[in-house]
């Protein structure tokens, strides 16, 4: 039934690549499928004004896509002089979610910014960037530690991140871009490794969906996300 | 147990005030207790590029907050030069919600812009810009039946929001500012008059929120909707 | 002969309310007939880099419009990125006449800022403006007194504005709309309670004016302005 | 008593040179003693758009001073990325004040821009490049009826405007920047050869002022302005 | 004696790589040594409007890096709001370059951008971008004939790029990051095929360069820029 | 064969005015023919923050065209809100080859940013900044060491340059606007009064050029350049 011949539960292909550039604390390419996204964390030993003297940290993301990582060419952001509204409000959840992997209090007067620029677009960029950047974000803080500018690392819990929808009527996991173009509802769910909700987005593209539809949304997700951990995990391990 | 006094339940005083200046299609002011929102509803003959030519219509929303509608002031996006992050999330959010209450199709090429201008903030901005830009919408709407520009509506159904949270560990409906700034989860569910999902967006703050918690705010949630679903039909009777 | 019915020296009904919204240091609505103006006056413990450690304050205003306080909808600002000019001019000439009823040197390193925002307009929206702004403007120096950050109120002279113009071929007081657009000569003048001149700004339309034009305008807005400092005075004394 | 030791109603040496440069239709370096501005007149064969077909011109007018025309250097507005309040003020009032030297209906659909450049600055910059303005656009309407594109100039009038001020309690004319700079009112006075006002801006710096010393400025600025038209005569007659 | 134990005249290991991400027409991801640059070329069925009607193609680049290229992270430009004026300048320069490949006369009325995004730099990413550029280029152009828009390809030469300096007294070949902030001289030569200069850039970094060393460098350049264009071949023929 | 009747080696007249206005601590008109550019040279008391602290001196260049300068009117840069990519490109190349001519750690803690603005356009304007503004720049280095702030001239060398060109089939030097457009190649040659080079930017602009051509440009171009020299010394010599 699903386009790509996937069964409604089954994601596509994950591979996270470690050390995928050579500059910044953490570098990651993340792939679902055809989306691919490079995720890099970058430190700096200052904090934004609010912050300033209050001896916590904070993390912050900013997302990009590369002008032909699409079907046809999206104007250049930086030509055109700003962001658009889709960027803003990906970049804005992506930080939101992971600044909750982190106890911003035991990180210090340090900022980190992760990057995710999106190579190749095939659905599900902003779920990706979440799930790579966290790893990216677990080797800079990492990286403070072996730097001696930590003692331990202030991570608290990996985050991650699936898209579900409703398709023809069917929920399903991790939608690419010719599910999710037609699905009747798009939902992304970021979870904690120990089971808890960061954030949900539901959004009806269509009719409005049920209380049924969400219960089977977030049952697929919580499956789903569980193998995001286990592939973080093996990257990390490597 | 809330600052306010109110049971978890029971939302804020809630008046919602039509024709409340004179020149757009469809003018609300809507109040959620001490949030007063102007919503007017502009109808133009054009719609955007991306329609020309398809027969269909198109509806938009922007957002905006006086400068001292706050407790202290905020930089006027107009001399800054841009709109903020969360004023881009919120205008998309409405937008989206609003779209659904409508027949696009049946509409014609006409496009109808919801101006949401908040003049006092305490909190629920963005529910309450739904739930008068909707009585707002539906003013336009039979301005065009009325001018002979449509045979009827293309309204399909009303849409309503509400904020709900947890708020030291109790779900409560319709957050005020004191209690959003402190609430371990903040979430937004808009709804349609039959009891559908429109959109919702769930966020923990602190601690991630369980599958428990989601259902109890979803619960409040639509309990609470249905009476903003009679505030707008009394509106709408006068 | 005018549209509204008015004699020649007739203003529309004047109405001032304070207290209008609830942050702000001073908050008023202010209403010449169908013009709808909100004046919020905040105050800062700061004072512009060009001022910094002289030891005085400043009096800014910005100025806006509602997209949908006019006719027909006009694009939001803080959209297109950019003030238009004829909101720079106007929030311009509304700061250089507030800072003339205040001793800068006396109010202390504050500064005050005054939001002019227009929620319906029908003409005269900066008269309208600067006429509020003026009593937003006490209240904020009282407050500044009241919390013991000033002795005593720097107030010099309370400052109203009326436009006055040639309307087929007479002199009138107050124009709204209909008569703004057909005006052939359009004047603003803003003066003291003490009967000076603060700035006059005649512009003819159509064809030139003539010094007994110029002579016939002033004397009614002098007359006219009368009645506005006793609306004030009423407003201030609630 | 002034300190360039003029009396009262003695303006500086008024130059005005026509064709300074060689691409536009009209190009003219005005000179008002040390102030400086060359003023091009530029013609266009279209018309902006709300003016598109309905067979009528367009005069329009853009202003900039070189960083360092002043005593120390200004930021470049174009690397700053937008125009001050100020300049944008100002050409303004340059547009609508040529406007009135032409009969818009008779110049067919050709707009023309006038760019008033300040090389030098010493006060009186606005009136200036009005006076040179108004020279290079008649220059361009001829040059129009010359090429063939229209039968007759539609020149109604010419236009000039000089600076009147109170300095030391005394009315001055032609103020130059060390008055400028301390004079108690500062207006500037745009006139037509016919002897009617176009537009007067009068702005009480210190003090309040009176309708005498109003009078008294007003009659200087007539006296003066008369001999601006007599320089733009002998500049067009060689 | 170069800080990468190469001798003089040899260049970092060359890898071009076609068909690199999967929507563009032409997408090469192409590595000068440690230099990394994606340079996708996208095909649009219309020209910019100084082309319209005739007949005529047009070819254009933009550049960009991503934040965390190199060492230290730069800020985003579309963050930032503009792109800065070395990129300005680089996709400047390979947009002129990539032109003189074609034959625009015979390449219809079709735009092709190359979009050359730095993924990880180590100097030398505009001549990088401009090799990996014109395979992608070719792609494109192969695309459009396969596609039967275009009967032949209209392309005329290849062109490649290498940069060239002084570096300690003796001119070098394809200097990295290392070299290049330390070089006496930085030279960017851009050549075709049959061995014609495209462009020459040079530029004295601290002392002035002779007529011998720019002599030395051109004939490094001339040997080098043969190489590249083997590997071009190379990778085209794959 | 030059459509000025110049033979091949022979540039247009070079004039260079000092002291052209009256603010700034240089100031040159330099004309390289009808081409006319106002430098100017500004001096602050502070440097760029990368450079605070070190005790070295910085010079920059700003470069403007009027909108007239040309044969059809330009957008005026800070109306559209920014500058284009031409602009930069030729305000980078100004600032870096005056750098060239100075002793930066000579110079104390001092910037000098030198304006170029084009007030008549023929081609060659860059080269006629980089000319004059060296000028300028030495004015400006002398009233630092007459005012005291520094015990001598940190100038290095004099920096002036000319454009070559292959027209016709035939090198010529300081190409005006007729040849420049239809120039095979163009080529902007910065030099030292010592005989080094500081910049060579060659272009072919339809056919690439060859060993051959570069050489006799360059032969043209410090022959010529030599005649600068000597016309800058003559103007300080005054």
């Amino acid at each position: 039934m699903r386009p790509s011949g996937r069964t409604p539960e089954q994601p596509r292909d994950i591979r996270i690549t470690r050390h995928y550039t050579r500059h910044a604390e953490g570098s990651v390419l993340v792939e679902f499928g055809d989306t691919k996204v490079i995720c890099t964390a970058s430190v700096e030993n200052k904090v934004p004004p609010f912050l300033r003297g209050e001896g916590k940290g904070w993390i912050t993301a900013e997302y990009g896509m590369l002008p032909r990582s699409t079907g046809s060419r999206m104007g250049r952001e930086a030509a055109r002089g700003k962001q658009g509204g889709r960027t803003v409000e990906i970049q804005r959840l992506i930080g939101r979610s992971l600044r909750a992997a982190v106890d911003l209090s035991a990180l210090g007067e340090h900022s980190i910014t992760i990057d995710c620029d999106v190579i190749q677009a095939d659905g599900g960029t902003r779920t990706a960037a979440i799930t790579g950047g966290c790893v990216a974000l677990v080797d800079a803080l990492n990286h403070l530690v072996k730097e001696g500018r930590l003692k331990t690392s202030p991570l608290k819990q990996m985050i991650a991140a699936f898209s579900v929808g409703v398709y023809k009527g069917t929920p399903v996991l991790d939608l690419d871009y010719p599910e999710d173009s037609e699905a009747e509802t798009d939902m992304n769910v970021i979870m904690t490794d120990q089971g808890g909700f960061i954030e949900i987005q539901g959004t009806a593209e269509g009719a409005p969906f049920e209380q049924e539809e969400l219960d089977g949304m977030l049952k697929l997700a919580k499956l789903g996300i569980g193998q995001l951990f286990e592939a973080q995990k093996a990257a990390l391990a490597q």
